[in-house]
């Protein structure tokens, strides 16, 4: 099998033919970042932020010509995705300055207390060590942020585990320029060779995940293919840990006082819906609002006239209909807004609107919460807020759930009080889309939107993915080795 | 089905009979449970510290009848499980005193930072939340610390989840009587109803781990038990966490200037290997001796004569003898001290050695790191550092490796750097059993050991297993739940 560019803006492939990893190099790249894991996880921590700094410089500096090579690849435009090379070098410096920190991936150490136990004990001193090799499956709708030098490489490297990563079929290109860069900044910064490796094929990513010498997956794409991974992983002799990200249904409630709002709400959730086409796994899928308020007839005369996107493959366009389809078929539902259909050539992702009441919803909490990935938003209007606490109580597991309110409503704080239970992030009068790349974050959610609701994708704790405690019992300093020195 | 209590020294039954949990009053505990846990999460830190409290004085107060019916049951001994008794109440007070501490399960914040993205961001506030309820499977060897009133029912209940208790059917009566003990000390401080409960049988411990309802599964137990249940967790519609402590083959290493120390550490040695008849997860299976040391005949000298221990059941007693076979049967393998026979009923639980040289341990690895529960210790000796190093880079998985040694010889830091990629904790100079309930303490390991290497089920961090992150962005101070309130 072989993986060739194509250009969604016109549906037409160019660029080389690029031939899938075989067995024998997929091995000899495995056996690669095996023999580099004791290396790089002797690496200081100093020396390590060094190589992640040196891959975020290279990625800057190569910004341009990665940017057109992805702008052709995913159509997401170069504004969009000049912002996104920077927000995934900020994150490899995130890990760099984080790494610098004592108080990240601690070392613990409790004295020794003399007497007799319970109380009396030798002292214990805790540190953290890598797994080794990780696989990386990066996703397609963030060519950076999430795919080559994304955030479960860089977390996977600063917690000193070698990785690699089996490219996404829609930017292959792209995937190799970016590896480039990421091999010659570790290189350059003194990694061991097999650190870091880039394999492409469906069963190259299949073998990896069963491979006995890779130590963990982390996984960024839709639940089918993920939970595939991850029946893979589990089903191995020995277990190992899969994190995947998965598909999420990210609902927002509007309060009768936020709905006053009007058209600036209307025109700032459309941004939200549309932005990238609407392939974002934060995307404001359904959104909840006061019925009688006008909103959703604000929201429908904004979205008339928006121009099209561009859908990353066909895969994702034909997947839209399908789904789009499903939902319209919701006994109750309406399509408040028809996509627009065009003669254009390529992957087109016209924005559509699908209103039901919230009766019709509760009818059905399932058939409503199907991801369909894209621009189309589901507009649940509420005529009473116990019934829009009923959705929320009704949410399958979710990456993000938001709030349009005033503070001194209290059905603000009922909704707080439910959507903590059902998501990972809760977002107050803002959109969900956009996750700051910052220490404290989390990007993950109870289930069908992760594997593991215990971990993140962004933000600092991604690293503690990676590695697992060691506790040295009474050792002598000088024996304690360079990992577990403060 | 039911259970009855049988008395190892006799083998003989005794006391009721009791029916195991059916269908009905199942789900009727694990509705109550669910009931609990929006209620219990919600309990303040210094509630659920005060729960816990009431729990361990509980205990305390009932340890002499506790005492009295866990010795009739597993024959492990008053000295011994009045110990183990103390342990557990210090257990459930270690995790009451952490919850003071604002450090522990912490809230991070991520002020705003003004700007755009990636610099610029909004207030980000991460808090954990518990995952609900947790199924919890205790073992037979340790009828308190890893049964009904453990660490996984303390760290459980301590991050705020109701607990389901599946009773080991080798302590059935003390199962009963432990959980009134818990049941009491929970309501008097407060306690929900549901959150705490106590079930029995083979097939109402099935059904838990896979109710929708149940969010975690903590089981100490063997390794085919343990695989079965997690296979059983990860494939449900919904998989959830499963952290399994399994068992484990514990190396430990006296290098040549140890081994001066002869008889002292012979008869250390043997007092950890024989310590609750041999019935430890930690248990110094493999002892790795320099050839020529004198040490294997100080070893069986020393070992002639120790009266046999009790066995917590048949089962334990039947695999013993099996397991002692297999490991003779090792090509190149002796039985240096065979275990007595003896006319005395009830399980007896005889010392027995088997030697054997590096070259053939080395000929076949998985052959001797084979767990034979009980008092079996086998013993290599190597000619040359070389081969106790090869043995160290062969061990599976483990929970723990010891090493004797003095801190200038090179050979022990050549140890540490090959045993920290096996091991979860690394004894200098003491025996592995005996596992400090310590804040930093790691109960945990690369598998077999466990199904699960980040986790602990020992030490302040056990807790980590039943939370999850949530994290609110721009949320109004007013509207934070108060389990987000620093």
């Amino acid at each position: 099998m072989a993986t060739q560019s194509v250009d969604p803006r016109a549906g037409t492939p160019f660029g080389p033919t690029l031939a899938d990893t075989d067995a024998a190099a997929l091995d000899a790249v495995i056996r690669g970042a095996a023999a580099a894991a004791p290396e790089w996880a002797a690496t200081t921590r100093v020396a390590r932020a060094a190589a992640l700094t040196a891959v975020a410089d290279r990625l800057d500096a190569a910004s341009e010509m990665l940017v057109a090579l992805a702008d052709l690849e995913t159509g997401l435009g170069v504004g969009r995705l000049t912002g996104e090379v920077a927000r995934t070098a900020f994150q490899l410096r995130m890990f760099a300055t984080l790494l610098g920190d004592s108080g990240y991936l601690p070392i613990l150490v409790d004295p020794a207390v003399a007497g007799s136990p319970p109380q009396g004990r030798p002292e214990l001193r805790r540190l953290l060590v890598p797994l080794g090799p990780v696989a990386v499956f990066g996703a397609s709708n963030f060519p950076f942020a999430f795919s080559v030098a994304g955030g479960d490489t860089a977390s996977a490297l600063a917690a000193g585990c070698p990785v690699v990563v089996k490219a996404h079929p829609a930017h292959p290109q792209l995937s190799e320029a970016v590896a480039e860069q990421v091999s010659a900044g570790l290189a350059g910064a003194g990694a061991p060779a097999g650190t870091f490796a880039l394999v492409r094929g469906f069963e190259a990513g299949r073998t990896l995940v069963v491979d006995a010498r890779i130590r963990a997956v982390a996984f960024t794409g839709s639940y089918e293919a993920g939970r595939a991974l991850f029946d893979l992983a589990a089903a191995r002799a020995e277990p190992i840990p899969f994190y995947g990200e998965l598909g999420s249904v990210n609902p927002v409630f509007v309060t009768p006082a936020a709905a006053l709002r009007g058209s600036a709400l209307a025109a700032a959730y459309l941004d939200s819906l549309t932005a990238g086409a609407g392939q974002f796994c934060t995307n404001p899928s359904v959104l909840v609002v006061p019925k009688g308020s006008g909103l959703l007839d604000e929201i429908v005369n904004s979205a008339s006239g928006r121009p099209a996107g561009v859908f990353l493959h066909e895969g994702v366009a034909t997947h839209y209909r399908k789904r789009l389809a499903d939902l319209v078929g919701i006994p109750g539902a309406r399509l408040a807004l028809a996509p627009e259909d065009t003669e254009d050539a390529g992957y087109r992702a016209p924005l559509a609107l699908v209103a039901l009441d919230a009766d019709a919803a509760l009818r059905d909490v399932d058939a409503f919460q199907v991801e369909c990935f894209g621009p189309a938003g589901v507009v649940v209007e509420y005529e009473h807020e116990a019934q829009a606490l009923a959705i929320a109580d009704s949410m399958h597991g979710c990456l993000v759930a938001t709030i349009h309110g005033e503070p001194v409503e209290p059905f603000a704080g009922q909704l707080v009080e439910r959507l903590i239970r059902i998501t990972g992030r809760i977002v107050w009068n803002d959109w969900p889309t956009g996750v700051a790349v910052s220490p404290a974050q989390h990007h993950g959610g109870p289930h069908p939107s992760t594997m593991n609701s215990l971990h993140t994708s962004i933000g600092g704790a991604a690293v503690d993915r990676f590695v697992r405690p060691v506790v040295l019992q009474s050792l002598p300093t000088t024996l304690i080795p360079s990992v577990g020195r403060i």
